[in-house]
């Protein structure tokens, strides 16, 4: 079941239908100033940290699951409804909830009233539009009444929700013209307030919350909204919250146009009055200024169109397959802008509280967005290197407020090192820009360094942490953060992610072996270019002896190991009794180049095939584990097929199709890719339940009882893997250092596809042909109409060129 | 406006509109298993620590206020409604709701049928009880439905609200009968389940919340509730909920009873499971068994009446006031009660999450119930011991569940020591049990002590930590937690309790000063009695340079100086522009028995009366302060009037109460007694908003828009202080080393009251006449109609005396 539809031309995803299987959301904003909104204008706004820059509140997990949001209400004669459907449920005579990129536009008809609500942050400020228009479909003189509301949050989301003794009491407001401010501890030591504005003189206004509803309604019937009259109301404490309300009146056919605003100021220490106790207004009224009128807003709509367009024009496809194409071209690297912005910190299955940047999630993301914002990928690479120790390991989050490491969290995940080669080495691949390597961020004690020393201490992190089987110590957790072999936790409640009771584990890492052998090439080469022979030389015998590592002790019968635990036991093999076999691994061991040579690489991947694969994608284990292992730890305290322990985690699908485009089978590549690519799955929406638009972290595996439901949607790094897989390795339009590599591995039956790729200052056309309907293999490459050698388009002087690919 | 009013006879509080305005609550339990419950039903339950074995959830500051709680809807012919009114706000043909002493009743009627749900926890055992009778009151023979509902929390309350991406796929449960078990993480840590069940065979159930209510349904609409069929659904993950159906016939006139219960279980490692995956359910149904009829439960029911008259009959009064008799002898001692089982924990004002039982907060409230449950009282008292410093200092808080220290709070409130004397002398003043004083309890770094050792570090560590006035050190804050002197905080969002940015201040603290003088000559006493003769006069010697310090140093003018900053200045003086007076030290030093001869006290009172009396009571400061002082912390964070900016602060009127007793002026005494006590604010309930028969932390001052509006109710140590006011001062009976001390201090009106009150085994019925009408002054008592010296009860072998005083 549907319950929408894409819009490809315009790239918006088209709800129809308000009540969809959970909220499928959409974000705002893309520099400092963020938004939720759901498909009925639920959800919430934050200025850069969702956890301590909190503008609007919002209450996660509640009954009814969406409530909070940019509510607007229409009035008229004793009635009113909600144009957006929440929180009135309003029965409408017509919804359509459009999600843009960057931008959500919800449009309804009832009472012969047409009403249209765009919501945007324009680029370059930190303002949310709520641009709202509403059209006369009479034949009569109409007078109507339009409400707002939305609830401000006290700033610190998890303090908002927790310290009432205290919170009830602080809250203030100013109200100025049409302006309602937003000022609690402004009188003490926040700097900052937000205000929400709208471009008319207003009958009315509300600013506490219980004067507005009433103490015992919920959001769809306010008091305010029995009489249509606001009641002027100043927050003292409580819950401040803003409400315009505007009298309008509409001849017979006739449409008006509103502008409201909610805004984000900061004032300097010696700023920050006007006069005592009333704040200054300066900064607001002229941002507000800047989108007081409807041109205005047309404008800098149209801007930010053009900055996704821009976005989303260095890689396209052209292809028979629409849920391809719209995957590729559209959204899928949405999403990896949204995880550039948000990391993990803030989404309808993140509260935004707990998780900041992390060090891993953000370094595996950029894999997904160097190409579309190089130079926003190298401020954040060096934002990440900065809270690296100097022995390589890392904070495993910091806070985007502070960009301070977060303790709470704290470090010890094994992988976290490797990454930063990761995303080092794609910016590289991506840009050529070498320099970066020269650049100095000093390690997270201060300590001067460059990148590359970074990128050495990070290398040289599991080459010095090695366990018994030669293999890399896991630490803390590798990128499985719930295969916890030191934890050892008997307490009830205790996280997993931060108790270690095992002092000095022998515990080691199949899989970040993997990575290792994966990246380590990557390290040697960028040691020889910062002509450190030696150091490459000795990562060349690092790597070397992995190898034999991996070979000796990594290879069960048919598939790799996981792990050694506490007790040095292998953990993913045959003779174990839960979780014979984990996916990590298989990925990881054969991107590493493991097995590629006598047949272990294809035995392995049969294997994933035969004990992973499920109608909704590849299982990340294989039995799921059904009590809990003390010497597993979360992975085993999952009920069977849910996340860790054995459901569809997406993330980690994309390394197995990369195998697979490795050893040459497209088929398998493709059908694991169509799997779980949201496109792909839309008719079972109902059953998926999340968006049908972008990846979910998980869709419960085949021992869950919901087989098939997604869950935690938008803020994964699934987003930038499959977007590695598809066009890296399936399209096979791949960034080398020495220029873009061509490589498609592909279903035999396609034909022939375009992909336009904007690479290091020139526009490649590149058309791939299969004459022969094969998986993989280049017969010949002609750029420009001259054929080259080899595999590579080189950089080039050209603005444009058009290449074409025969496969052979 | 009044919602109710009282009925003294059967100890309840009748609210008669379920919309009021504020949700007025009650408590269940007193030992282990706690719920919070409003007057519709709402609130959720715990097991002994509200934060981290929470129950039921229940979400805090929503829209509309109370949501969650023990639902119940009554189904019959394809409508429904909520007996409770909430959650479904029905339009009831009557509704009352009665709080008494551990338990809350709700009767409603509607459609003719009569509802009677009794809510509360017996007495020994981990369940809460929904006793719940249906009469049908017309003449016709009906089949009505009744459906069940709470919701389940994941157990621990902050994890439960911010951590979705687990806590979404965790979640299990099992259904048998007629009883629904939610086992969430019982496969791995924990080996503890709750359970829900009723009396009779169920016709359905469901145990998903979203089957049950609709994704986007409130609790007022629920799905099921459409069609009256339960969905049989078994919660995977998601939201686990608990919900029955019943189908019921009821002839004209008939009524029915049953019998629910939601109950907490714990099993041995070894005994955690019946079978694979199938919980041990032996203890479950043992339990259930004891509560399955209503003989059974009206059985438990009279014990927990019996029990709570027995812990209300050692003190009570009979007076022509029916408001003071009823905030004696019934709802102060409830209140004092509540405090000592819940401390701050969790009410409705306080989440649950952050605060435990509080070192300060704990020992005063022991002042208000020693004489109920001496027994209990030692026995926290140890607790509490336990986790002080060997220098004295102590955790701020600890942890109920743990009983260990919370280091989120930590330490260095340089009050709490002292706390530890005032509890510890209660004790023995009220029981005379000596021996208290050497019974071991280590330090919180395990080394052996006493609890003299305790009280001997507690002395001392004001001694030990003198400033340059030799003041005490007032350390991170004294009582007055918002008064930081050390924390200079910049930073937004920065908890004041917590930081510290002056190393070594010398801020000192008259009022620690005050109660130095006031606790010190208890521990001179008690070191006496343990021999410790050179410690004594050690102390005297000491206690002699505090009240010259105080004299030199804590004096201005008219009043008492509130303390020294970090730069020696003082606060609470007359050449301060704002706070020139503060409460705090007016009525310590003068209980210390400082100014009581050269009128200084007189004189200070006046000021206290001048200054801060208004007609809701004393307010804490005067002026109130206008602008953030970096200087001075959170007091100056608040908006002028509320919390510790100038509101009421209910909890230091009774120390001025006592004062006046003090200097004789019975008329004040009494006039700020029955300002703040809720009995006596009933009839301005409406402005009042928090419940009228318990009292709140504050109350709005005079600068604040809601003057007299009350906030935080329930869990203040304002309970303990205004019995002890009442009680022991104002109507004089008071507890002493050497027996119990007759000394009323009185409006000169009042002619005569009689006071029961037990004391070491004695239930001395004292009849107190006043002929004279004066304030203060006894001129006879007799005993068993034998005249007696002085003003002392001694301690004697007869089970009852009466006693005449004779004011004079």
């Amino acid at each position: 079941m549907k319950y929408g539809h894409f819009d490809d031309r315009k790239k918006e995803y088209i709800i129809q239908k308000p009540d969809t299987p959970y909220p499928w959301i959409n974000y705002l904003g893309s520099e400092e100033f963020f938004g939720l909104i759901s498909n009925t204008a639920g959800g919430y706004s934050f200025y850069k940290d969702a956890s301590k820059r909190r503008l609007t509140r919002y209450r996660y997990n509640n009954v009814p699951i969406d409530a909070g949001g940019r509510y607007y209400y229409i009035y008229e004669k004793g009635e009113y409804f909600s144009p957006a459907w929440a929180p009135q449920k309003s029965n409408l005579d017509s919804y359509q909830c459009r999600h843009g990129l960057g931008y959500t536009i919800i449009e309804s008809e009832k009472n012969l009233l047409k009403t249209e609500m765009k919501f945007f942050v324009p680029l370059g400020d930190n303002i949310e539009i709520h641009q709202i228009k509403i059209k006369n479909l009479s034949n009569e003189h109409r007078k109507i009444k339009l409400f707002s509301f939305l609830e401000f949050c006290l700033y610190d989301a998890e303090d908002d929700m927790t310290n009432f003794q205290r919170n009830f009491n602080t809250g203030e407001v100013e109200v100025d013209g049409s302006t309602i401010y937003h000022k609690t501890e402004y009188r003490e030591r926040r700097n900052h307030y937000s205000f929400y504005t709208v471009n008319q003189e207003i009958s009315g206004f509300d600013t506490d919350r219980e004067s507005f509803l009433g103490l015992y309604n919920s959001f769809s019937n306010p008091d305010v909204l029995k009489t249509g009259e606001s009641n002027n109301s100043i927050a003292h404490g409580w819950s401040p919250i803003g409400s315009h309300s505007l009298e309008i009146e509409l001849n017979a056919g006739q449409e008006k146009e509103f502008i409201f605003q909610l805004g984000y100021i900061e004032n300097k220490e010696e700023e920050k009055w006007e006069s005592k106790g009333v704040i200054n207004k300066n900064k607001a009224k002229k941002l507000i200024s800047k989108y007081n009128s409807s041109d205005k807003v047309n404008k800098a709509f149209k801007k930010l169109r053009k900055h996704w367009e821009k976005l989303l024009s260095s890689f396209s496809i052209k292809h028979p397959d629409p849920k391809l194409e719209r995957m590729v071209n559209i959204w899928n690297q949405y999403q990896n802008m949204v995880t550039y912005n948000l990391a993990r910190s803030a989404s309808y299955f993140e509260s935004g509280i707990s998780r900041g940047i992390g060090f891993r999630d953000s370094n595996q993301d950029l894999l997904g967005s160097a190409h579309m914002i190089p130079e926003r990928v190298k401020k954040r690479i060096k934002d990440l290197a900065s809270t690296q120790f100097e022995d390589g390991s890392a904070f495993h989050q910091y806070q985007p407020l502070t960009k301070k490491g977060n303790d709470k969290i704290g470090s010890g995940f094994n992988d976290d090192p490797l990454w930063l080669i990761f995303a080092v080495a794609a910016y590289i691949k991506e840009t050529g820009d070498y320099e970066i390597l020269k650049e100095t961020v000093p390690f997270n004690n201060g300590k001067k360094a460059t990148i590359f020393d970074h990128l050495e201490a990070s290398f040289m992190h599991v080459v010095n942490n090695l366990g018994p089987h030669n293999l890399p110590l896991i630490g803390h957790a590798d990128w499985n953060d719930c295969l916890n072999l030191s934890a050892f936790s008997e307490k009830p409640g205790e996280s997993f992610q931060t108790v270690s009771n095992k002092d000095n584990s022998p515990a080691e890492s199949v899989m970040i072996a993997g990575m290792f052998l994966t990246a380590g090439p990557d390290f040697v080469h960028l040691s020889r270019k910062m002509n450190k022979n030696k150091l490459a030389k000795k990562a060349e015998m690092a790597l070397e002896e992995m190898k034999a590592a991996v070979n000796k002790y990594g290879r069960d019968d048919e598939w790799f190991v996981r792990a050694y635990d506490y007790y040095s036991k292998p953990l993913g093999t045959k003779d174990n009794k839960y979780a014979k076999i984990f996916i990590e691994p298989q990925g990881f061991c054969i991107m590493g180049g493991i097995g590629l040579k006598d047949g272990f690489a294809e035995k392995t991947l049969d294997s994933v095939n035969r004990k992973l694969n499920s109608e909704h994608g590849l299982m990340i284990l294989d039995p799921t584990i059904k009590e809990y292992q003390i010497n597993m730890g979360e992975v085993s305290s999952y009920p069977p097929g849910y996340k860790e322990n054995g459901a569809i985690f997406c993330h980690n699908n994309p390394w197995i199709m990369i195998a697979e485009t490795i050893i040459g089978n497209g088929e398998r590549a493709f059908e694991y890719y169509s799997k779980i690519a949201p496109a792909y799955r839309e008719d079972i929406s109902k059953l998926h339940r999340t968006e049908p638009y972008v990846y979910a972290q998980m869709i419960a595996g085949k021992d869950a009882a919901s087989f098939g439901e997604a869950k935690n949607s938008w803020l994964t790094g699934t987003a930038a893997w499959n977007f590695v897989a598809i066009s890296q390795w399936i399209l096979g339009i791949r960034p080398d250092f020495d220029g873009l590599k061509i490589d498609p591995c592909i279903p035999a039956e396609w034909d022939e596809y375009t992909v336009i790729r904007k690479f290091r200052g020139c526009k490649f056309k590149i058309n791939v042909k299969n004459p022969k309907n094969i998986n993989k293999g280049v017969e010949k490459i002609f750029v420009d109409g001259k054929e080259i050698e080899g595999q590579l388009l080189k950089t080039h002087d050209k603005d444009e060129s058009k290449v074409e690919v025969i496969m052979g």
